[in-house]
Order: C-alpha cells, then sequence, then structure tokens
C-alpha cells in the first residue's frame, strides 16, 4: 500500500503500556501521536527538522486527521509506520500512514493527515520555497529499500 | 449544524493544561479524546453507561475516526461538545460531534467515529436488542434545548 | 486527611476511557493530570485564574511530584479531588490532593507537587503580592463544606 | 547519580510534540511515561518482557512515583534514560531513574517508582522466584559501559 514513486520512511518503536486502554489493545487516539512521531521521523530522515520550521516562525497547523483502524495492536509487541507526502500544494500538504505490526506485517492502522502552512500571526501563508522543494525532492526520490 | 429531528447531547468542560501543546494550542490529539469523553457522556445522558456495555462481555470498536480542525481551543477556556448518533446499523453506528468554544460558539473541531460491536472473542456481532433500540430512540427523540 | 484549617477545593469528573491501560485500571500517570486539572479548578474557585498568571508573564514550573497509589480507580465512575495548599514559600508554593471515589469516599490516591515561580526568561523569582496574597488567604479561609 | 556496582540501562529517543504543553516545554506528566518505558526497556534489556509476567496473571501494580524536575525537556531533542533496581523485596522492587539530554548529559528529571507483585485477584503475592533470581542477577551485573 505504500507507494513505490517516493520516499516512504520507515519508523518502528515499541507500543508503550501508558498507551493501551481497559480493552487490553492501543487506544485509538495513541495511533493520531504514532502518526505525529512519524511525520517528525519523516522529516529527520529527510535531513529536515520541523523544530527548524518552527524556528522560522512557522507551523503546520494540522487541518484533518482520518484513521481506520483495521486490527489492534497490543503492548509487547512493535509497530512499523510507512510515511509518505501523498499530496503537495502550495500552501501544505497531506501525509499518508501504514502501521503494521513489525514482525507480521499486518495492518494495524492506515490514515492521513492535512495540513496548512501557518505564520506568527495564524495566517495561512505559501510553504516557504526550501521546504516546497524539500518535500518535491521526497515525492521524487525513490525509497531506499532497507 | 447539529441536527434537530434527534437527541443531541451537550457536554461542556474546561481544557487540561496537559493537554495543550507547543504551538500554545490544545493538541490536535486531545480532540479525538474530547470525542470519546463527549461519547460516554452522551450515553449517561440516555440513561446509560457503556462501562455496564462491557459487563455484557461486549465492547464497541472504533474502526474510524474522522477529525476536521477549523480554530484551534486554548488553556483557560471551556469547550461544549454536540453529540448525536448519525447513523444506526445491524452491527454498528456512527457517531458525529461538534466542538464549540463554549462561550463564543465558534467552531473549533467537527468530527465523525465509525464503531462496531464485538463480543469477547473479538468477532462482529449484531448490537444487542435494548442497544438497538436504546440507539433507536436517541434518534427519533427529539433534543432537549436546555 | 485534607485540613480544616484553609481553603480546601473539592472538584467531581467521570474517568475517561483514554485514561484506563490494559491492567483495565486508570494508568498511574493519568492521576498526575488529575493533580493538574485540581490545581486549575482550586484556582477556578478562588476566584483566579492560572491563564492570567501566564499572561502576566509568569509561569509555575512543577519542580516535584509525589504520587501514593492506594486503590486504583476504574472507568464508569467518578472522582472527587480534594486541593489545598500545603505549603507557601516567597518563591513557590506547595499543593496536596487525594482523590477519592466520588461515591465511596474511598481513597484511590494521595500525592502532593512542588512549584517554583519563573518569569519569561525561566528566572525563578518571587510571587508576584497579588498571587502571595491570595494564597494566604487561600491557607486562612477555612473550607465551606457543601 | 546512576550506580556502577550494577546493571544500568541505557534508553534514548526523542521528545514527541504530543508530550510538549503550552510552556514550550515536555509536560511533567510525560516523565511519568518515560519512566515506564525506560522500565520496560530496562526488562527486555535483560532478557525479559514484562508482557510475559503479565501472560503469568501477574501484575506489578505502581504504588509510589517520585520525580525531581531540574530543567525542562524540549521537542527536537533526545533524552537518555539510566534506569537501574534501586531496592528488591520479597513482594515488590523499587526502580530508579535519570533522564538526560542525549547529546550534552544535562539532566531533565530524575525519579523513583516503587512497585508491588499482584496476583489476578489482585492480591499482593511474593515476586515468582524466576524473577526475584532476574532482578538479583541486575543488581549483581555490572553495567557495561557502551
Amino acid at each position: 500500500m505504500p507507494p513505490t514513486d517516493r520516499f516512504v520512511s520507515q519508523t518502528t518503536f515499541h507500543i508503550r503500556y501508558a498507551e493501551t486502554d481497559a480493552m487490553r489493545i492501543v487506544h485509538h487516539s495513541s495511533y493520531v501521536i504514532y502518526f505525529e512521531e512519524a511525520r517528525s521521523d519523516y522529516t529527520r530522515q529527510r535531513g529536515s527538522d520541523y523544530a527548524l520550521f518552527e524556528r522560522d516562525g512557522l507551523f503546520l497547523a494540522v487541518t484533518e486527521v482520518h484513521a481506520r483502524y483495521v486490527k489492534p495492536a497490543r503492548y509487547g509487541q512493535q509497530i512499523t509506520i510507512h510515511t509518505w507526502i501523498e499530496d503537495l500544494q502550495s500552501r501544505g500538504l497531506v501525509f499518508a500512514y501504514e502501521i503494521t505490526h513489525a514482525e507480521t506485517g499486518e495492518i494495524h492502522v492506515t490514515g492521513t493527515t492535512k495540513h496548512l502552512c501557518l505564520n506568527l500571526d495564524g495566517k495561512v501563508t505559501r510553504l516557504p520555497d526550501a521546504w516546497r522543494h524539500w518535500a518535491d525532492r521526497s515525492m521524487d526520490d525513490k525509497m531506499d529499500k532497507e
């Protein structure tokens, strides 16, 4: 399901106990945080850093989240998140995610997040050129299969 | 935006400081937890209780979450959540939410969550009759405007 | 256990499902967030507001947290938190908490949090007079038993 | 500050954006979750697994948490957690933690958590021999300095 025509990051980590709920599974809100952490890791893998973005006085506001829950993850396992840029526009972009069991590859959750670029005044603004080129390259580069 | 042809619960509470993030606004994952708390409150207001549901050996698994972020909420304010059942099917249902500023009425976030009824073995199963009738009545009853 | 010689706030709310863990009880980190929410409610009940404190360019940094877990709380119940100022110093203060089952009064968790006043530069600074007097009065006023 | 006479695990990871708050620093409750994740990693590094512990019908209930906050961590950095068993008793144990900036080594937070062994009925019970020996060995083994 992750595309083969662009960069796709892979991020793997353990489920934290605090992320589970009384159904003995990972609470559905935790995956929204996994999406975000996967997004941070994507930018780090691409040689960039969202913390720098903020130091430029810009923010990538989340304007939409969609998650589809296929099979619950549990404490004691690791998850792998494949992350890619699905769409790039002048003032924003869309990230897509696939969260799988790190060993079996079974899909837990898929989803997308939409983002708009805001300046310090909270106004929607164009993505700065450096970031647009960065995103463009990420959508052109083939993923290095490990 | 909340419908007028069925029961709509209203839940109001303060933003917790822990729910904010370094952008000084409520973190987008917090609203998914607000949706859930609003859903719990909806069932309490309808004279039911999700804890009892679980004691019957049944679970309402979340199978989809969609959130649209319009305007950030901040620490120091209260939010009001309008919650209603948007769709009812034999084995599941859809809740819809509108989160507004408790005083100004401005919309912060809207969203929906899809749920399927599972038994202890994790199998999708029909909603028990008592719960179907409960949901049916909730979709027929007009909201009591406070 | 809450003192009778000073103001003690009472805050009652429902456990949220997201706050439980795979042991089917409230996760121990959630009580630290309950402490904070109880502290916010304490200041609101005393006619003050921590959001205003921040608008003055001051912060109450948490420098220590201690929690003792007696009996777990569960989803489906309400908790009541009694909160009071245990100690007041020139540059900080200590809040104390007792979290009980809202109906049975059984103790779930007790704890304390220490705070230091910081200015925008992150320097430890004296509590402003208005806030000192506010805290002083809170330690003099008897609690109004409801 | 970590002892040199026993095994000390090292766990390093990135701060997640969701873990920050409106003071632009890591929210103080997040460190309690870091303690837990460090504890999980400690057991994994010692060739054990808390998930297995639970499959034996046993739980390590947290009975006390103490955290001392020295200097805030921020988004964009990594933290390193040193974790060790500070005390071992027939029915429980105490873990200790030191959370530092992964690059500079500056201390962010130190703390301890106390745990009691519970069975499925919630009764306090002796740590099973296998786990006692496991903890004993961890307190004898010198840390392998990397």
